[in-house]
């Protein structure tokens, strides 16, 4: 397994819904938004392999959620890869709150990449990142 | 398990991401509407819960994505019920598009109630459901 | 100003905020749903549109708040146009409750049409729809 | 008016659309969460009013898009207040481009405050601090 890869985010009222705590599905975009910043990190940027018609897309995600961020919540998203097969390569992610580092969620989150014609194909810098 | 629930969207293009697909999180805003408006089916009010102070909350997700949703497709969403434990409910879930109905994405949701107080609480109605 | 065209929406509770009510910026997006299903609706698909070039892109919203749509409501959304100027196309609004027929929000959405380079381009069909 | 407070953003994958540019409706929760912060800067708790029953709700949203985001654009929001009336308050709002301080949008979003019953109530900090 890789290095662990973390940034800091801070919960955003309108990712509350009505019982007061984050909807379950912010939590995808806060892994997505997490995984995305490694891969610049790593020297991989989503944009511009959007924009060459490479889409890196996620196949699975496994999801616990331990205790709901709430309101005024700061938190640390990590990332951690794992190679999960020729094509196919995983994140290990997990949510921390900051005020007392309680575990929030945890997930696996694995992904391929595919090209224009939807034919599998992984860049070799992911190759090489997993 | 229970008969099989479902209904019908639409994808509405600000779900798609850059990549011109439904983004990953926004499967989880499909599967909840879904299983919302199922309980409403079975004569369970989400928000009148939330209002009584008993949140039905997700505890696991377990999600895999065969094919991309585009901008529009319309699509059917189910829901069928599995007991897992004395505290814990189960949804099986699908997401099918109408127009070949190939298999866009299958779920496994796993969710619990609790009370105001962050304890375990299972509704009688809910415990009947499952 | 152009007939009127209307679709019909369900509030989905992950659209609800921790004031039980529709977040502010959900009404953007049902706006935005019924602005794209009438522009399909006359021959124009934003979707082919992107993927030639042409972005049209909202450029002043003006939006009115009357009542909150909470969960559970069915509403219906329209849409009719009107012209600002050569390059600005404009569309006229508003959100009604379907159980009594009240307001819920009008607006006044100006857009406009740009090419890759950023350049204003107003397609045809566009200039001929308003 | 008010002294100028600011936060920095950064534009976050899943929050651009098809056209590769942020979605008009995410300006308003960016504008929305630097409203929030604002208020707690200035000891307003949104989530506890929430809970004491008096909701801030938007009235009237005027918002003008000059450029477009970007993904990895970092950006400024910020917030000055304006009484409008007795009942109302108003944020000047804008977002500008932290690379080049280029203008991205200016906003005007005029709210109220209402209690339990849909009355207008302004709690008394709101109406000191506009």
């Amino acid at each position: 397994m890789s290095e662990l890869f973390q940034i800091e985010f801070k919960v955003r009222d309108y990712e509350c819904d009505m019982q007061g705590i984050v909807n379950n599905a912010n939590y995808l975009h806060y892994l997505e938004h997490t995984r995305h910043e490694f891969l610049h990190h790593i020297g991989l940027d989503f944009e511009k392999l959007t924009r060459e018609g490479i889409l890196l897309v996620v196949k699975r995600i496994e999801l616990d959620y331990s205790l709901p961020l709430r309101s005024g919540d700061s938190f640390i998203v990590d990332c951690q890869t794992q190679r999960i097969s020729p094509l196919r390569f995983g994140f290990i992610q997990s949510i921390r709150r900051l005020e007392d580092n309680k575990s929030i969620a945890t997930a696996r989150v694995i992904g391929t990449a595919i090209n224009r014609l939807g034919r599998p194909f992984l860049p070799p810098e992911i190759d090489q990142a997993f």
